[in-house]
């Protein structure tokens, strides 16, 4: 079986990255966008091949999701020996539980429609929730960009540094980092109320005085790291704040919330796109080299071991 | 079991006009919408009920599915004694064949991601193809809204009328309608070069002369509609033209395409959503109460018989 | 994984010829029959082998399918490394629909006992319905016996004759058919009134004086023909006629119903057995060659492309 | 949900005699059979219902099963509430097991291709194999028509006969009907050669002497019968000899078969029709009460208990 | 449909409770232990019937599971109505993903288990991971213990109390304590080594001088909670000790080991049974009510509201 | 892919001698088990492979199966190419079909399980019932290894002996060995009353003073073979016995129970471990070269033939 990379349209500078460094060439696939707004891919030939398809499901996450669905389903009828699907960012994976009884599980839905159409296998980076894996009937890989942000960050963080988990959630991450990074780790507990607003009550950890990394797996709207960086400056801690996230989304305003505050820098890696130059200063670590190192291995069978998330 | 109507945000109106029909309260469904797209919907206590969820999915087409798949999988993990999704507008039912090797099977994906998310029946109006059931491994009604739209062309059709299918798969259609408005028959060849562009060839009947009710199951961009009026011009046919179409999703110039042509009036049915006055003159028949009658006779488990499409 | 070829009992030479031409030997298989009419299938030694078991579900369509059940099983428990199941002719495709509430849809069924049963691959060749493949949630190829039939006609038919269309569902067959002998097309419109029973009404194009090649994908009772082809001569057409239609099986007095009419000859293919030499003119053209090319090529992973129908 | 009886076409004078017994009126169900043996059912409207389709899939026994698939298909796309398949005789019930690497397991073919289609429950009469209901993932009733037998039995049955299996398979339903009219059992050990040869061997129990009554699940050639009644006679017993069978196939020259033996009478079911008056004396015991009491009691969600089957 | 209690013997003094408060009988059900370890449950008559299987998967988990399976088997082909298995106790709820690439998601396995064998819905109390419910395709209903336990705690708890978590999964259920408690909460960070070792290391939240509540969703050995209580005493917290856990399994040592603390009393539930009287004072509040109080809702198809756990 | 043998801990000396027959390593696979009997398997890299997992389910049975379900759960999330379960004793085959309205079918549910854990086909050895592999969507193949046994038996044997069924269910194992050793077969018919006890009743064949060799599937607690001998010795046969079976449970007294007969030898596979010397005269064949053979086969894609049972 050949090694095949087929490209969503949802990141094609990133699918790009992955195929040059896997030195092979992307499958052709062009997708028509119809005036009503249905999609149609064409893909070129790929029958008997080991194909991944490498689409985020980020913003917009509908459009980018039926897509993926679409690709896979024309990986699966036009004979691919093997369908990876290779989601850099995957969307709706903070749904994972109902908190009222009238919600959905998006995280599930989204499995199970993935699996419906064909992926035989899931690749994520640093998903929201470790438990990803058991939502998924399909074998699930789970890599990890913390080792490439902690290297970015090495030279970004002063040695008396902390490392600062905005919530309980990220805890676990913000020890990966910490131990990468040699630095203790100071967390903030925070009540999430809705969607788009947040809470910030408390702080762990001796941060007075001290430079603060704060992490997370995702910037979305930057409510979280804001609601963070007010409780570090509130209990006398970051004089400079550094914010590292594998997923920057950055909707929303989240420029100009995190430009409001003492933010030297944002790492955060291209697993979504860029549309144009953010209004702050922003570190793009690529993930394309873990990518294609995960997808090379898994063509070859070989093990996944260190790529892999810590849970 | 309770009869109880889910709606969706695809067609408000449409949804209000059904449940005031059947004179029931709509379920309380909240959809939040995350400043990254994601949709989380929220829905009152529904345990044990009949079930029926209303969601056209037309544009913006992935949004109105994936919303969908939520609402149902809510409704299933809430405890709905039977589910049932109606579709007035049935998106990607035009991809029900690869037309290269390339290509995706859409309706398809959509169906099996339907039934993936919970979905136990689904209901729908004119779908663009019969073979629809064939598709959806769960059962599927399929009801028309041609005696609705004929009711309402008769007055405006006079007695020399032809009704037209633009193209081969819109004949048994006209037939329909001709039957019940006791005309006669004309029918376009033409054939489609791409997504939106048409080439229209030839005429089968006599139209020289006589107004025309030209119908389709959907308009589109009106490319369809338009190339067959211009064959009917070129004929010497159509000096008053009545357009007439289940489903109006008017997009990307679809009015002034429609405009620019002696069309007299165009009827539709509000299965989907007009946002704004469009620029022609549009007659809407609403299928609430179609919708609304056939989701009592199934409610009671009462035979759908005259509200079935004709195939 | 080894080139096999399994024969079903429905077609042996068809099936010995495709694999004359793959130069492979038949997989040994023996079909017992028990005297109540069940069946026992008991074949080789197929371990690992990427296995093609070719069985046309023409009459008895039943039991031609029911044996393509067991000899896929067969192949599925006799530890077989990819399962495609090749039909010439595939039945109960006309069932695609319900065209009243109280029906099956037949080729779902038979679909789904096809996957249920071990197939992982459908071939077909013209199948009555191209959303043949929709309607199965394994890949389908849809091959084209076209090509080969208008090789064939291309001495037989006249530098004015004009390629007919039966009913509407045979127009984009025919426009294939016309594109390949650089001939116009005409259609007949018809109404099918029961199984057996046709009615006849227009026909669009210009058919006066020119003699007609009538296609269509099959050929059962000859009805549809006859009535086309009183059509035809009722408006002063189809001096001589010639009829093509890939599938000829030719039931219940066909070849008497074509013999009465001015029909020079009729070309069709071998995918369903003549069992005795029938009373007409009829010109088989073998699909071994298609067949044969189209498992070569699945087997080492090439693409299809031009084998495939259009549609 | 109302209670009805759908009759396939397999044995109408049982499923008559079944609904007059529970006295409700058959659903309306024809079934067209094409030209080219293709079958259409169209039934009446039967939303909501609790539905019993019965069919015995005795010889034609690839029509009759997919007669069977399309009647339930049609029941679940015509939204029958719950879906019964009745098989009176449940053919292919031998195949339970491959005898050679390369043949299929057909008892299992058809038991998935009934759930595929949409059976949901399964009621069957004395099957070949008790190990039916674990090849089925849907329930599956197992009743008897020993206890009906025994009563015709009884009058014909002298004092000293011996209840002889007429080999080891059927030793249990020897010693059921032994149990019911309070006679020793005997058993022959044959070895089943072919299809339709037997060789029979040996006798266990006495048998010197005595009258015969000879049970077993199927009469299809009548040879195992033939076989067993041979060695009575060798051992000095049989002089006179009553045969007894659930299902009386009687195929392929059983009845003369059984003409040749000093059998006084046979004693079957009406669980498959009958053609023609047989040329052997036949005593038919109906099954319809039986099948009709199993049906009440499952639709009043009644045990079925001394009706069931012993193992 | 009645209503049904089948008790697996997992934890009868529990299950009869639940009985007693829904007024109803227990279904018969007697489960065979075979000399070589097999079970055989044998149950009384419920077709029909609203079935609620009551077995926590408590230690020994591995029989306890396989009982379930079993009985849900019987339930199903036993002709039930609805079956719901209510496990008080969901064992492996721990294994929700892999920290290794070697391991196996035991939770998703237990889940596919329960839906494969006949389980329509789950009812659970207190999981050990919230997003349990997305791995089930299934309906699961997560009901907690808390509001129970924490009235059981009010008269136990000084004023100046605090709720501490001994780890950071468990901060969202101290939280749930505390809002009832009106108590805030303190925030034990511990590294699990293995399954039994476990290393503490930090407190968040003031704890000096103030008696502690320790709350966990389970005690196993007791060790997290000997950690976290070392932990306390090093800060020179925790002059007296209340623990509380839904889930009191305490195994190897459990007993001795709080009871080397100064731990006054250890409150939990009855959702796994006690053999003996433990050594170590114990306060049991009974679930009964809980589950009563759930299956009496679903059973009538009520919401369950407040009976569910926050997330 | 590479041949992987996944050692189950249910019996490891076996495991390990199937490698050493197949020249193959070991795949490192740790089986932690936490305090409260949950298990965690981790193994070694086998991504890719053809990986056999070997673990019979015998007692403790539950523990057994749900390690193997755990096992095959972590080859296929660990990416293994092909996964077969090779179990040399499969547990709860003899649950294949109710006995009672109430009963579970539990080879059904164990067969589901394994499925839906991973497993994509199995191996077994001698199982209770030959209609396993109906039970099991996936492939089966069912070794035998009574050809191995009779070689064992074939020195112990005098010219005299005769092979002895010790009920019905055993015949066609006792042809088989019969057919090896040149002998003639005797049957004992009894009748099982409950699962320990056991009533014999007479016997079939020429026993009187001939020595015997006793032979069945397995051996659990002796109360078969004990009854079986007790019947021969009222019948003044088996002045000397051997005894020979598949699987040595040797449950609840079994030793004690042969030991009291005068049984020379009991001559049985390493298919189930032994923990200890029995207080019975033993020999023991292994069947490690008849797994080696098998599994080296479907490795290579060879013909099992042979290596068959009989049916």
């Amino acid at each position: 079986m050949g090694l095949r990379i087929v490209p969503g349209t949802a990141n094609p500078l990133l699918t790009a990255a992955v195929a040059r460094t896997l030195r092979t060439e992307l499958v052709t696939c062009e997708l028509d966008r119809f005036p009503d707004g249905e999609l149609r891919p064409v893909m070129d030939h790929l029958r008997g091949d080991d194909v991944y398809v490498i689409q985020p499901t980020g913003p917009p996450v509908s459009d980018h999701l039926v897509e993926l669905l679409l690709l896979l389903d024309a990986c699966r009828r036009g004979g691919a020996g093997r369908i990876t699907a290779v989601l850099p960012y995957f969307g709706y994976a903070r749904q994972d539980r109902r908190s009222q009884a009238g919600e959905a599980v998006g995280a599930r839905v989204v499995a199970d429609a993935l699996a419906a159409s064909g992926a035989q296998r899931l690749v994520v980076v640093d998903p929201h929730t470790a438990a990803l894996e058991a939502m998924c009937g399909i074998p699930v890989e789970m890599l990890t960009a913390v080792p490439a942000l902690a290297g970015a960050l090495a030279p970004l963080v002063p040695g008396d540094a902390v490392v600062v988990a905005p919530d309980l959630g990220a805890v676990k991450l913000a020890e990966h980092y910490a131990s990468l990074l040699h630095r203790p780790v100071a967390v903030v507990r925070k009540t999430r109320m809705t969607g788009a607003t947040v809470r910030a009550e408390e702080i762990a950890g001796d941060v007075a005085g001290r430079p603060a990394v704060i992490i997370d797996d995702m910037i979305s709207t930057g409510a979280t790291i804001e609601a963070a960086a007010r409780v570090l400056l509130a209990h006398g801690g970051a004089p400079a704040i550094v914010v590292a996230a594998t997923h920057g989304l950055l909707v929303a305003g989240a420029a100009g919330r995190l430009g409001r505050l003492p933010v030297q820098c944002t790492v955060t890696t291209d697993s979504l796109p860029r549309g144009h130059p953010p209004a702050l200063p922003l570190q793009v670590e690529s993930i394309a080299p873990l990518l294609a190192d995960a997808i090379s291995r898994m063509h070859h069978e070989q093990p996944l071991g260190d790529l892999l998330t810590r849970s």
